[in-house]
């Protein structure tokens, strides 16, 4: 009776925990989308709204903490019933870090309000957040259902968003010699892309903590990695 | 006697977290002197010296999360001892972060490996990373020193940081306008000074860390915020 007791416990404390990252993750996924669309419409209503929501993440990831504490605490799970428990910890580490950067392109929005404001540059942005936004919901989707190949194909997914970031970052360097009005512009728009790539990295960091999760083990093949923004900058100088 | 067993099974189990956390702190601290160090002079090799490091405090980070969730389950700690093992998981976090940072940067050797190497662009990063650095020490020192005053003082003094980085930004910006043979150079370094003040930042989380170990609360002043490079890079357009 009493094991059987724990037992139910412990799954009550896991599920709490589990709704916990899910709102995390709605939040997160909003934070991306609304970022990206209010530097796109020069909205800077909305990007404060960004910046404040970020404090929801911070406490949401110190509660998740403190209940992933307890419950290992009381409960003194086992085998993948802690990694159960450590995953949670580990996803909401990831998405508060997503909210951070979120947060940072939510305060861009602000320095971006002049008159020059070249749509087509935020075109290839556009398309990474899409790709980057689609990884973050599908991983969040695989923790919940435990889905390892769906988390892997997130993983392997990965290369796509950096070889976009490249090609945007090369695309803005040339618009940055064509002419200098364009500088300040295209450097916002470099740390955004960046930040989103940085969003990417963290879906693949939500990956390999399924895979550990349910493998018992971390996963030890090198993922593909596609970025090469460190070397972009250099290209048209040749 | 029981409970004497325990607590000195306990204080074993911290005493080795407290030294993984050292250990973490000592190659963070190394990293980012040496990351800035290959940039000025241009060592490729020492620049993929750190990126390889970064797999260390990688394994060191898992390590001490693994030990940490042992000694939760294992000895069941209340209160403050709780806190204790909590707040080395956190450090743990904050150092692999700083680790992703410094390696960032050591990536980004190669890429400025160009004759054209203006060396008075690094003196604002020079500066700022000495700052940084005595940051990360000081924390580091009044974490293990479970000294509060000491980590008030880095949480206070990072607004120094954010000024440095603003001013370096728009020095910065002044040359890309100058001459666009400097655009590349420039958005490498800064890329260089954001990481370096968000390792600051990672300075202040720990500080954070320490006050919430002692007090058993969160902080809940607001911390002074410097950091204005959002819209340093829109100055020169006026």
């Amino acid at each position: 009776m009493g094991s059987e007791h724990t037992a139910k416990a412990f799954d009550t404390d896991l599920q709490e925990l589990t709704r916990l990252v899910a709102e995390m993750g709605g939040i997160a996924e909003r934070m991306i989308v609304d970022s990206v669309d209010a530097l796109i419409r020069r909205d800077v209503t909305l990007g404060q709204r960004v910046v404040a929501t970020d404090a929801e993440l911070d406490t949401l990831q110190k509660r998740i903490e403190e209940r992933a504490v307890l419950t290992i605490a009381r409960r003194q799970p086992m085998a993948v019933d802690l990694r159960e428990i450590v995953g949670a910890m580990r996803v909401a580490t990831d998405l508060e870090r997503i909210g951070d950067l979120a947060k940072n392109m939510g305060k861009r929005v602000a320095a971006l309000e002049t008159d020059f404001h070249p749509l087509k540059l935020f075109r290839g942005l556009e398309h990474m957040t899409d790709l980057v936004q689609q990884q973050v919901k599908s991983v969040l989707d695989a923790y919940a259902a435990h889905d390892l190949p769906a988390a892997m194909a997130v993983w392997k997914g990965d290369e796509e968003v950096d070889a976009i970031c490249t090609s945007l970052f090369r695309e803005l360097l040339t618009y940055m010699m064509e002419d200098q009005r364009n500088i300040s512009f295209c450097i916002h728009l470099m740390f955004c892309a960046k930040n989103i790539e940085r969003i990417g990295d963290h879906a693949t960091n939500i990956a390999e903590t399924v895979f550990y999760m349910i493998e018992g083990q971390a996963i030890t093949d090198k993922r593909p990695k596609g970025d090469m923004t460190t070397f972009a900058t250099t290209v048209p100088n040749t």
